[in-house]
């Protein structure tokens, strides 16, 4: 018999050093679209807890898009005459560009130089860069080591790469609740040796897999992971039908950063996923900082597409685009702790706690009030202006306890949530929740689907 | 034949006197929620004008409350062993907690103690207190006679109070108009010697029936008064259908206090009543003090709930919980006067006025705009920028009037009323009214229902 | 076979020519509710490009309104004992009152004034005045002449003015589209020699159906000229059935003074003509100047009653009431010149195209987005921040236009049209257009009606 969700039951030192072994272990797979390096992830993962993979072959048509070929990578350099390796993809695996074909070639610097990639502003770091969709190939390299290419020079330039009829590897799990509402959770697994872009996503991802499997929930919660956008199609072309019901989704990523903890909201912020999340932060951080919906972003992209019109939001530390070190080499473990980590994650299981808890429901004495005084809900000396606080015997209720009572009674017409309430009246959704509870074991609400 | 409501007809000279007169005769009978106190309130109200009494017996059940028994006191004291009273209930009818049950005993001072409320803070003020649903006894008093009591002395404690399977009694009337919309009007009794809460709501309340029993009206006004809350609920336990078509309602209480004119918004404030109630403020004094809807307030509590949602309002002076005299013997005949109270009545007039003249209407004319030239409503000469202050041949047609009416024309297609119409165009309701007259008068406009 | 319409397409030095030579011929003319003056108004105007004439006779009764008596005149004068003329109708047309009955007797100074209309605060100004529904006659001369009126002298007053029953001339014209949408476009033709109000409006509306009608047009555009208010309700009383169907119009009027150019918003102001018509003032101006909608106004209170409820906007230079010289003889062709009214007719020609180019539509990939990278439309390099600016293959495709076709493709539930996604977004309409074109042309959108 498992328990009640509650984040009361979780052990965060645990799941901490968890976590800071996840990252030590994640952090050097080279990750990609497909891939051993994906799949080696996927077993560090199901050392967490298990989960369901599937393999989509090469070529495979979904929707307009075509799943690519499988793509392995053993080695790859840039060498100079005299054999020195100027970039050495066993430094690196950013090195190079992801899906590059294979290449064992003599060429000047000139001729090398259009496929090289560096970022001047940033001289020490190495950028992330894909060709998914084109034949091609690449490095990406620091500034500083660019500028050692010499355009009359000759180079040796080989990347040990395969693309073959393969498969695209994608990880999924429902975990079922009694009620009919369902959430998705959903981490892409396709960024290679990146620390908050996107591991610290993958490892928020599994650790709320491993709490939730193990607790009784009203709420059902999808769990997707895969390659970013490809993966998302591709789920999206198996499940459509199923995820026309989702209430609300999650996208897990740039969650471990060393900036502050903010969310970036659903197409629609009055959704529940949106107000959920509002309301943790400002219960854990005492603010809310918000990013717009854009479309500039991750899979709530598809998720939002007109056909679904899920309301899909991330809780960040350091939102995408919002740091300089994203999409770099410097994207690393000096950049991302497990402590950061454990910050967004509170977040997130503080979420679901909100989605647990909120109902909506209607009052069973919907012409007036109940006599709360009866069940002990309320003062038995009336008349003064803070009665709880003037020789009260109803024990633990207190002034805001009466208040939160009142409104939940008041809003008890089936179309409010709790959620709702607490944003309507400023009183914090944990004492709603308790109060709501308090009136609905008198028998006074009733909860409605 | 009786004339139609207007202001204009109501003399409020004459109705001060009764006012004051009303002030002297209610302030010093000991009301409760039962008792004698009330029918003595009832005798003095039924002197201004008639409504039907209810007497509803103690035990009855009304929802998941109880009718309590009769409550009745004859005297009661505190007296130390010289026999000198401390406390005299013939000096003060707050002295004793409402509801306390007969006791007559010597006790120590130490004992006695936790049966005594005080206000250290206001240290000449009686508070008010009760005990309605719990049998338990106990005086209020003055902090600086609290301080005489002395915790090893013995006291003589005495209370001749009686509570017994009596009844609770409760007032009402309906003035009917000729459509079937219907308003509520409703006070409460229970309160002993307080002057703004709560008999300045009670004389408002048998005002405003006495002027509106002599008018012939267009909308109907139900007349509730009775014991706060459980008066409520029990009027709502045998009215819940009749009260489902009620459009909106008032609360009259605390309507003569030293302070400033506002209003206790109902929860729907773009409601008729809420309208009506801001147009009047605006009207009368320029300007609109507004509280927000709470939980924390009286009987629109009950009305307001999720099986009959009446928006109801309340118009202050010095609304309930804003000033310090609030539920003690300071709130007594130094702090209201009948000049005061006559401030708050006449908004409740003129709100009564415009729910009287607000119409809902469809233009005659949809197409266009009728020849108001030609009914001697628009200028003949044109061209002129102020048309009316130009050789104007309409008489009174001034050209707020013009600007009045065509929006009114406007507006005419059955979604607005003219409150609505005022708001929206910043023209007072009078001029607003004013002219829907003068355009009916001509058959351009139709009302609707 | 026609292009279709384009403000690319126009060439806007020979329409200024046009609309100079405009000007000048239709601003001696002496414009009235009817007669020759307006007959010969549009002589001038079907030189520029043909509509339908319509005589409505004098008497006809529309809604409540009747169309008055032809009125035509050739001359009036007031002369001195001397027989000089101190106002002769040769020098302006607007010192007879419009609609003046004919008249010729000799009156003392003092009986004549209340016959004379004058404007104290604009001494050199001769204000335009009419009396087309009470049979009266008047002279309106400047202040400065009014002064030289001796009440005791006897002066000559004649007016050879003649009301007879004839008819009331109107123009009209549909410019037919492929579509069902059909938008207003109305300019009224009754005020004598005035230059913003109302020549300026009425070449714009020339120009426009010279232009519309060599374009291959999706929507329809209805035009119609004819007096203010009677030719509106004239035109109603007609077609009531068929403008049921219109989805906004304008009233072309006041579009050339030396003001900024600015609009007059519809009763509903996120209407279509509204939105393209801000949208265009942003593209061309750079920011919005707007007038809040009123029914001081032109023939949008016609349209805009509850029966038709047409949007009806008007662009403008110098709004009616806004400039000093309106309605008086200083509206002339110093006030009003080609180069300025071309400054609004490109606004007009701007917001017509918007119009033309706006679709709803719904994306035919609704469960995520396509694939836009086979189609050229995406940088196959993935990972950069800004991918277009990063060895982007795709040609034209910027990062602008890459946000632009992801939020058309988001928007695709066919409840958005594009000048709403425009608005949005906060991306112009011309990219929001361009990238819709784009991705229709790969059949990923489908316009819905």
């Amino acid at each position: 018999m498992k328990n009640y969700y509650s984040t009361a039951n979780i052990n965060f030192a645990e799941i901490e050093k968890e976590a800071a072994k996840l990252l030590q272990e994640l952090f050097p797979l080279c990750r990609s679209l497909s891939g051993d390096g994906v799949r080696k992830t996927y077993d560090v993962l199901k050392n967490v807890t298990d989960f369901n993979l599937t393999e989509i072959p090469s070529g495979k048509k979904v929707f307009s898009w075509t799943i690519p070929p499988e793509w392995n990578i053993k080695d790859a350099f840039i060498a100079d005459k005299e054999k020195i390796k100027i970039v050495d993809f066993k430094n690196s695996n950013l090195h190079v560009i992801n899906y590059s074909i294979p290449i064992d070639t003599m060429i000047t610097g000139k001729e090398l130089k259009p496929h090289l990639f560096t970022l001047p502003e940033l001289p020490e770091a190495i950028p992330y860069r894909t060709t998914y969709y084109k034949r091609d190939w690449g490095f990406c390299l620091c500034y500083k080591d660019y500028q050692k290419i010499n355009d009359s020079e000759i180079y040796r330039v080989k990347i040990d790469s395969a693309l073959t009829k393969g498969s695209m590897t994608m990880g999924d799990y429902i975990v079922r609740g009694t009620s009919k509402k369902e959430f998705l959770i959903t981490a892409y697994s396709c960024h290679p040796s990146m620390a908050n872009d996107c591991i610290s996503g993958v490892i928020i991802w599994i650790l709320l897999l491993k709490i939730l499997k193990n607790c009784a929930l009203k709420n059902s919660y999808r769990f997707v992971i895969g390659p970013e956008t490809i993966g998302a199609i591709a789920y999206i072309h198996e499940h459509h039908r199923a995820l026309k019901h989702v209430s609300g989704g999650f996208v897990t990523t740039t969650a471990g950063g060393t900036g502050k903890v903010g969310y970036k909201k659903s197409f629609n912020d009055t959704s529940e996923v949106d107000r959920a999340t509002r309301e943790a932060l400002v219960k854990l951080n005492g603010e809310i900082l918000s990013y717009p919906f854009s479309l500039q972003g991750s899979d709530e992209r598809q998720y939002s597409a007109p056909g679904l019109r899920i309301p899909t939001v991330t809780i960040t530390k350091d939102k995408y685009y919002e740091y300089k070190e994203y999409h770099t080499s410097l994207d690393n473990l000096d950049f991302v702790t497990s402590s950061q980590l454990m910050e967004t994650f509170s977040v997130y299981v503080r979420v679901i706690q909100y989605l647990e808890q909120n109902v909506t429901y209607k009052s069973r004495t919907p012409y007036c009030e109940p006599h709360l005084g009866s069940l002990g809900l309320y003062p038995t000396t009336g008349g003064a202006i803070n009665p709880t606080n003037d020789k009260s015997d109803t024990g633990t209720i207190t002034t805001d306890d009466i208040k939160a009572m009142t409104w939940i009674l008041f809003y008890g017409d089936g179309k409010h949530d709790l959620l709702n309430i607490a944003q309507l009246t400023g009183i914090p959704f944990e004492s709603i929740y308790l109060n709501y509870r308090r009136l609905e074991k008198h028998s006074l609400l009733q909860e409605t689907r």
